[in-house]
This record gives structure tokens, C-alpha cells and sequence, in this order.
């Protein structure tokens, strides 16, 4: 029988690959610039290796390998058409619009992604392929194993080493913003992110030693010091990783 | 393990889809119209079915269903976009390009074609799903029943009920043209189309009852001639399934 079975999930030969995840809301644009600061920066767990080139900027402070920040969809120029095409569409079919997503990945990966792991870099990105499967999971317009295989196929079986979620219970989200649940379509969107955020759990339960669940319902400077302790705290138990995929000075 | 398992091939519940395949430059252009005429003609063998509404023409001559003329790449706006972002960026990765394509097909499907099969009526596209498994299986950049696959699954199964493949070998074209093989590049684009037309006979071969393999060699009138008599000769060998799919009159 014709099927397609994607590479098995796999981390970069080299390169530290790092994902930030969460709902809409959580405050994933709020945190990207803080934590790509402080990967970037002198307390970053990851000075000193060899990445880094000489170890130091020009102004003298010690850093670490150099950080590309990106995002999906759209980190690619391709990406941005496709993604201006989904949203600016009439319709677009479900299966003709899981299948952008896709490419849209895969060329990611391809021509941003790769070439920045491949120099022994660490790449930043706000969503990954764990959006993908969280949204369709939630939305159920077609099978999430078949969004999740696509995606897999997409990027090769390349995935992050760490994926930070950004987790925060959507009825508090609500309640900041005084948006009521009042009518049915409030209730339903109330609902929907319910599901995005418990498909988000499950597969964080599922592979703990990737995920680290960060509580975005704390405020905005708690929340850096969170994700900058929880990269620290995964370089720490992942030293042997950390010197393999970004070589030791 | 993740898989992605397409629906089994299947032709739709009602209407007939006929597509034309072969390689380059082996007449479709040219035989498209000329089809497309027979099929809306009082010449076709689906003259008198009941989709063809009171089944004449205002003028009086007897018709069939309504035929609808369209192609892949490209045969929705979206699809047609997708198309233009392939050809026009510096470059698109190997499985962006797949998954592209697939989109362009998935969409295509769901707008185009599926309604106008199930209003009962006849398409005939330029290309479908034989041409990027005959194109990426001589191409080979990517693994062949991969491509298949995300066709397939974009498409959720549905295949034509007949396909007329223009035949023709590929060094009598380059022959015909005054195309020499004289250097490199122009034996490995023979090379190329050689694959391409292995591809589509060894599909034929596989499934003769759905496939019409032309002579595309002959003259242009003689090569309609053979299409018209596909045609026919289907429609009646497939009495039965012609009157389930477009319901007698």
C-alpha cells in the first residue's frame, strides 16, 4: 500500500537548535528579543564554545556561537509568499493549506535553518513543527498524524534540541484581556485554545527531556527569568550534548 | 511509527474525469482543444446522458455533460500562484517544490474539478498525478513513491477514470526539431525524457484498463483520430460505468 513514512525525529549533527512554543497571546513576541539577548550575551550558558570564533566581540565581553532568530510560518522569503497567499486567499483547501505549511517549513529549514546549524550556530525560532500539530490537533479538519507526517517529511526529521512552551491557561488570558466568554463564539474560541494548549502539554509530557514548560501567567520579566533558567538549567544537564554539537574551546 | 497513509485510488461517484499525459513536446497543446471539441460535440459517445441537460445544444445538435477543459499546474488562481512562486524564485528546496505542487493539486481538486464531477459532468485536465510521479521518478531528487504519496493524499484518492498518454520516443522529437545530441547537456536531457517516458509506460502497463497509450508520432489529424477512437472504444468497452457515472437519459 502507497504510503510515506517520514525520517525518524533527529537532532542536528551540529548546532544547537532551540524553539520557542505557546498559544496565541502568551506572550511568545514579548520573549523572543529577551531570550535571543541573553543567548547572545555574556551570561549565556553557552560561552566559550568554539563557535563563538574567538569568544569575544569586539568590545571585549565573552560570547557564544552566533544566534539566528526566526519564525514560521514565513522565515523565509518563499515562506512570507506563501503565507501572504494562505491569508490572503478566498479559500484555500485544508489539504492545499496543510501542504503550504509544509513547504513553507521545509524550504525553511533548507535554506535558513540548516545552513545556520550546519556552521555550529544555535538557531532561535519563534514556532516550529510542534505549532503545526498543536493547531490542526485543535482545529481537527484533517487527521493530525497526517499534518504531523507531513511536517516530518518536510524538514527531514530534524528537530529542535530544547522547545520552550510558553503555557498559559486561555480562561485567565480572557479574563486579563476582559474579554467575557459570554456567546457562543467567544465560548468556542475559548475552547479551541483550550485544545491548542493540552495538545502542547501532551506532547511536552510525552518527551520531557525536550520540552520545558515555562508559566506565562507570571509577569514579563519573572517569565525571562524563567526561560533564561530553564536554558541554563538544560545546558547544564546536557553538558555532554552542548560540547558535542558546539565543540569545546 | 508516523506514516502518512493516502486514501486508496478511487474515481469519483459521479462524472467522468479524462486526463492527457506525456512529455514534452508531444502534442498536448495542440490535441487539448481538439478533445475537448469531441467531447462537446454530437460526435462523443456521451451524447444523450442525462447530465447534458435536456441533451442538445440550443441549435439543436445533441450533446453530453458538460465538459470542462482545465490543467495542472496551475489550474486554480491559487494553484496558479503557486505555480509563478516556483518559477520565478532564485530557488525553492527539492521538498518545497514537491509539497508545492502537491498544494496546487490539492486545491485544484477541491475547487475545480471535484464540483464539476459531481454536478455530473466530464473533466478533461492537461497533467495530473501521472506526470509528477513520471516527471520526479526520472527527475529523482526526491524518492518517487514519496511523491506519489503527497499526491495522492492531497488529492484524497481520486483518480481519473481514463488517461490518454501521448507516446512518442524522445529521440524522434529531438530529430524532428534538428535537435542534435551532440554535446553533454543535450544527451542528458535525452537521457532525462527517456526516463519520463519509461515512467508513464510502465503506469500504463500497470493499469491498462485506465490507460490509452497514443501514437503521437503520426500526423496531428491521425493522432486525433486515434484519441477520438480511445475514447469511443473506453466508452464502450465501460458501457456500465459510463451510465452509473453520468446517468442515462
Amino acid at each position: 500500500m502507497l504510503s510515506l513514512t517520514p525520517p525518524a525525529a533527529r537532532t542536528a549533527e551540529s548546532g544547537l537548535f532551540i524553539s520557542l512554543e505557546g498559544g496565541d497571546g502568551g506572550g511568545k513576541t514579548t520573549q523572543m528579543p529577551r531570550v535571543h539577548e541573553f543567548l547572545s550575551g555574556p551570561e549565556s550558558p553557552f560561552v566559550g564554545f568554539s563557535s563563538g570564533a574567538d569568544g569575544s566581540r569586539p568590545g571585549g565581553a565573552p560570547t557564544g556561537p552566533p544566534v539566528l532568530r526566526t519564525k514560521e510560518p514565513g522565515g523565509s522569503a518563499l515562506g512570507a509568499e506563501l503565507r501572504s497567499l494562505i491569508l490572503h486567499s478566498d479559500h484555500v483547501a485544508d489539504r492545499a493549506e496543510a501542504l503550504m505549511y509544509a513547504a513553507d517549513r521545509a524550504h525553511h529549514v533548507e535554506t535558513v535553518i540548516r545552513p545556520h546549524l550546519d556552521a555550529g550556530g544555535i538557531v532561535l525560532t519563534d514556532r516550529y513543527l510542534d505549532s503545526s500539530v498543536a493547531y490542526q490537533g485543535a482545529g481537527r479538519t484533517l487527521p493530525v498524524e497526517d499534518v504531523e507526517s507531513l511536517s516530518m517529511w518536510a524538514v527531514g526529521g530534524l528537530m529542535p534540541n530544547l522547545t520552550l512552551l510558553l503555557d498559559i491557561a486561555p480562561q485567565k488570558l480572557a479574563e486579563r484581556r476582559d474579554v467575557g466568554t459570554h456567546d457562543r463564539l467567544e465560548r468556542e474560541a475559548l475552547d479551541f485554545h483550550e485544545r491548542v494548549r493540552s495538545a502542547y502539554l501532551e506532547r511536552a509530557a510525552k518527551e520531557p527531556d525536550r520540552w520545558a514548560v515555562i508559566d506565562a501567567g507570571a509577569g514579563i520579566d519573572e517569565v525571562t527569568e524563567q526561560l533564561r533558567d530553564a536554558i541554563t538549567g538544560w545546558a547544564r544537564t546536557h553538558a555532554a550534548v552542548v560540547a558535542e554539537k558546539l565543540g569545546q574551546l
